[in-house]
């Protein structure tokens, strides 16, 4: 089984949800954050990543400013471009993309070098710290950005950078004598060298992934060598001099990968050396690495994922913690962290289609992932919380990380510009289409043409999903062509039924896919049909955040209750076992999204603050009925500041 | 109203629990505290303190080592042997103590300035950095010492030390043009200044006391000036450069005591500070700091206040959070801040005679402040949680201050020897002698004789608590006395009941304590009956963290599940609304101690980590009865590493 690969950014999505999105990515998210990146925001955090350009460039004075993975914003920015261009052509903004494209490639050394923190600040320190200092994760955004610009609009000025780029660091990392024994400290010139391979063949951009991987965690340590060799020198100081490089577990290079048994470490840092890993793997035929992205995957999904999607359940080092601690409040769940889930989500399916990995992609997505931006699109939540409380947050310290609404921006922008390139490359996520069948994971609308076997399967999908479960695929192709088509039966629905022309189709279900295989015809039609009750979600007992809780799901999307409906103290609302729901359309910021009512109980709050903390023995506790709103939990803190939480007592 | 001063460290404490501890301190605690002194501990931080006097006197040569405030363990540790020569004569011991006192004469300066660190380290920097270096902390410390081994022996060798020493901190501080405008960063030295008011009647010491109550959090900002004319160095950097000088409310300078309306900050440094004023106030007829410890004590107990007497819910800044912010497992409740709360409410108790300050007070002492110390008096915790998940605590960073298992010593070890203070001192706690009443708070068993308007009232008091509810108080005096017995009425009993030779008396009660006045004769006996069923508390409705949740006590005993008893998974155990409870003896470890026992339903585990992390619906689940056992929660962590929990899920 392998992938075809196909240019499924270029499909046309139609989804009346996640296609508003795309627009609000278009006609927002892009041009704010190209102001951004141009300083040009009152109020938020500079960016400063062009001027670095146009100085790394010489095309003007000055010092650097900003991050020391500051160029990652302007690559991901451009790769959001590129996808948007597909959507939608728009001639302004292709110029303007094609002006940065020329300022990098005029920023670029004449070896091919390209980061311009270390062209303005420190052209002595090239690669001396590849534990801290993040140049071959600025290269392997770059990369990514050069093969989407290509892969968008044909042009091939980025790619060549990026090529360039791509042999230099080939030239500097591998085995031989005079090259570098290293590899990154933050993952992703593998993933991105994989995309690049995609679309050049090279396979000297294949093997130094495999160097790069192979390498990660071995004795003596890479870090420690290179350490010494600068004098000890360290760039970060958060949790002390030289953590960085100390704590290797969260580099997820405290060993070799196969030796690895958790997902440990910087959450964001894991997911995309695994997406990078599961991509070699299927490629290379490589039976061991497909062994530890299968074990590690595993590790993750059912033991340190959130219901939202989210991983990452600590702070400090945006990391793991250990396999059932997911607190609700002082967890992490790095947005960025979620889309590069959606990532290795992706390539899993391609290595083999089985669908808990869409599962997760979808969960990830639908919560996380459209949770991290605004309604608006121009603000942004770095970390996602599962439960809130406002007024502690101001005082506990625990809670520094978490903010109650969105910001502008950050000084560490990485999320918001990797929101806007996961929005704007659905396609990707949505079809995987291996040589034996076409796996549909999302049922997103859209229009794709999708070459097989035999010739181009044209087929679109339609919908209201996530809101309603009815999803029908037509196929548009002319001429009849033999192929399977393999639809994804999500986790959270148990009676899905799919119909063609009609019919009731056999059940012929693997892997959590439904397979149809025949010589489809213009006009068939499928109807598959999602049952979309509200439903109940119970943690695993060893979950003890969530004991005696229950979480609220519709399809997809994970409800919250939220103080602008409930009131305050949302910790004394209790949903009884047996109340029902009702389902029923928002209004204003909520129009066109399904909310849901349940007749609920509220353990009174009056006088609480003339009360002791404690009180003995059963006094009657006065309870009044209280009907308990929950909305999507995604487009929770679009009304200002207030509580919030996912898991509900229950009674 | 006013306190009478007596002599109350010369108590015989005879009661078999307190007792036991008190010849634990003895027969233990001070000579294994003095080995740690001595740096004789293998397996612990070393401590180098008496070394460091040494090399102070120009004994021998070497390194001041240790922290900033290293004297002060020296000094409390010689509190304690003070107290404890008074329970029990010991030539060695106070022969011992006795050099350590020349040693510390010796290392006082010709001005009286007395701190190993500036004067082993930096002579040059004395009195220049207030707000970080502890000298007015250490001071303090030194001067209960003196104060209390002369009120123990009648020696007035320390006593003049730390006279000499207050002398010199008189002429350096106060409003004087050529005095430094300053106070501590660490509030200690008021209420040392009191006592040594108290054992003196110097009024200097009084007046800089009110001084350096009425200089803090004044502008401009002496922690500022100081800052400044030091040329900013700063010695913590835990929470980056001068945080401790930054963060005024962490040291509760942000404002002026009387324009502060909650507990904030460090907690230790809160209740130390408020052990000072409140003894202040009383003394000085002083009505304005009067109404700040009423209105500060009010906002600490009504709203940040932990069942089990600790305060500080968080470990950034070991301080307290915001009203009604009671995290269980991440809490701080350091031991010493529990003993500070002790003090503070034994002013408050002096200040004005009302039960609510003598509760709190019962409610530190049998909870926190026993727990700190293991029941082998060897081994301390410096933090006391309310619930631990041992597994999570190796991973989650959020829990980095939480220790499953006491510790040997502590590279800071402040706690095990003011725990050794405490406890070798209960008189001056279980009595508080009014011109018009003896106050009795505590009903530990002991026999006294204190000094009232016409004589001398011997009485003493029999019976096993906390363990059972019958206390005898018995009068020795050999000729009749008249004066008022006030007994205090625990907040967790209902129905207390109080006979006087065999017939019941009257309820006079006034705030909480029952007032029996009456011409006393030898042989009188008052029995008081204070029933102690096992009561379910609950918490006020605006403590999110128990929302749902039972703790369990037992007169002035909190009571928790340990993993132990109950195995794992703690989370998943719950005890009906109906479960009845029995009480019963324990074993071994737990023997005189007494155990409850509940029926309850554990949801099961079985299988749990090969399932998912959560499921839909409500599946059956799978619950079975369990007996639930509860341990007193001072005795948890005594049988190695395991879960713990005191907020129990109801049905």
């Amino acid at each position: 089984m392998s992938v075809t690969e196909v240019d499924l950014h270029k499909l046309k999505i139609n989804d009346p949800f996640l296609g508003q999105y795309q627009q609000l990515v278009r006609d927002v998210v892009i041009p704010y954050q190209w102001d951004a990146l141009n300083d040009r925001i009152p109020e938020a955090d500079p960016s400063h990543a062009i001027e670095n350009f146009r100085i790394a460039a010489g095309l003007q004075g000055g010092e650097f400013y900003g991050m020391v993975f500051q160029d990652s914003d302007v690559a991901k920015w451009l790769e959001a471009v590129a996808w948007s261009l597909c959507q939608k052509p728009d001639v302004g903004l292709e110029k303007t993309a094609d002006e940065v494209i020329e300022l990098i490639a005029a920023a670029q050394c004449e070896d091919g070098y390209l980061n311009t923190y270390f062209t303005v600040k420190a052209p002595t320190e090239r690669w001396t710290n590849l534990a801290e200092c993040h140049e071959l994760y600025c290269a392997g955004h770059m990369i990514e950005a050069g093969v989407a610009f290509f892969q968008a609009t044909g042009k091939r000025r980025l790619l060549e950078v990026v090529c360039r780029l791509a042999d230099h660091i080939d030239r500097i990392f591998g085995s031989g004598e005079n090259q570098l024994h290293g590899y990154p400290g933050h993952p992703e010139i593998e993933l991105a060298l994989m995309r690049l391979y995609d679309v050049t063949q090279e396979p000297r951009y294949m093997a130094l992934v495999n160097y790069f991987v192979e390498a990660r965690g071995t004795q003596p340590h890479f870090y420690d060598i290179e350490y010494e060799k600068r004098g000890k020198t360290s760039y970060w100081h958060t949790y002390g001099p030289a953590w960085m490089i100390k704590d290797k577990p969260y580099s997820q290079a405290h060993e070799p990968l196969s030796r690895q048994t958790v997902a440990i470490g910087h959450a964001v840092r894991f997911v995309y050396l695994m997406t990078g890993v599961a991509h070699l793997a299927r490629l290379n035929q490589d039976e061991g690495k497909r062994q530890d992205c299968l074990r590690l995957w595993k590790n993750m999904a059912q033991r340190q994922l959130y219901i939202t999607g989210g991983i990452g359940s600590q702070s400090s080092g945006e990391a793991f913690s250990c396999d059932y601690d997911l607190p609700n409040d002082t967890v992490y769940a790095e947005s960025c962290a979620s889309i590069g889930l959606m990532m290795f989500a992706r390539r899993m399916v391609e290595m083999e289609a089985d669908s808990q990995y869409a599962d997760v992609m979808e969960r990830a997505l639908y919560n996380t992932v459209l949770g991290g931006m605004a309604l608006d699109g121009k603000h942004f939540f770095y970390v996602n919380p599962l439960e809130v409380h406002p007024k502690s947050l101001k005082f506990n310290h625990i809670y520094d990380h978490v903010k109650p609404v969105r910001q502008r921006w950050f000084g560490c922008a990485c999320c918001p510009p990797n929101i806007a390139r996961v929005l704007t490359s659905l396609g990707h996520y949505i079809y995987t289409p291996h040589k034996d069948a076409l796996y549909i994971n999302l049922y997103v609308g859209n229009n794709a043409e999708i070459p097989v076997n035999d010739g181009t399967l044209r087929l679109r999908i339609n919908g209201n999903y996530p809101w309603q479960g009815q999803v029908k695929i037509v196929i548009d192709s002319s001429s009849p062509i033999t192929h399977t088509l393999a639809l994804r039966l999500p986790d959270w629905c148990t009676n899905a039924k799919v119909t063609l022309n009609g019919v009731e189709v056999a059940q012929d279900i693997r892997k959590g896919y439904l397979h149809i295989t025949r010589t489809w015809q213009e006009g068939d039609t499928l109807l598959l049909t999602l049952p979309m009750p509200v439903r109940r979600v119970y943690g695993n007992p060893l979950l003890r955040h969530v004991a005696g809780k229950v979480a609220i799901q519709r399809g997809p999307l994970v409800y919250c209750l939220e103080q602008a409906d409930n009131g305050e103290e949302l910790h004394n609302l209790w949903l009884p076992k047996e109340s029902d729901f009702q389902v029923f359309e928002g209004k204003g910021l909520f129009a066109h999204k399904m909310l849901i009512q349940a007749e609920g109980v509220k353990q009174s709050v009056a006088d609480a603050q003339q009360k002791t903390l404690w009180h003995y023995d059963n006094t009657p506790s006065s309870r009044q009925p209280q009907t308990l709103t929950f909305i999507p939990w995604f487009s929770w803190a679009n009304r200002g500041e207030g509580e919030m939480r996912i898991w509900v007592n229950e009674e």
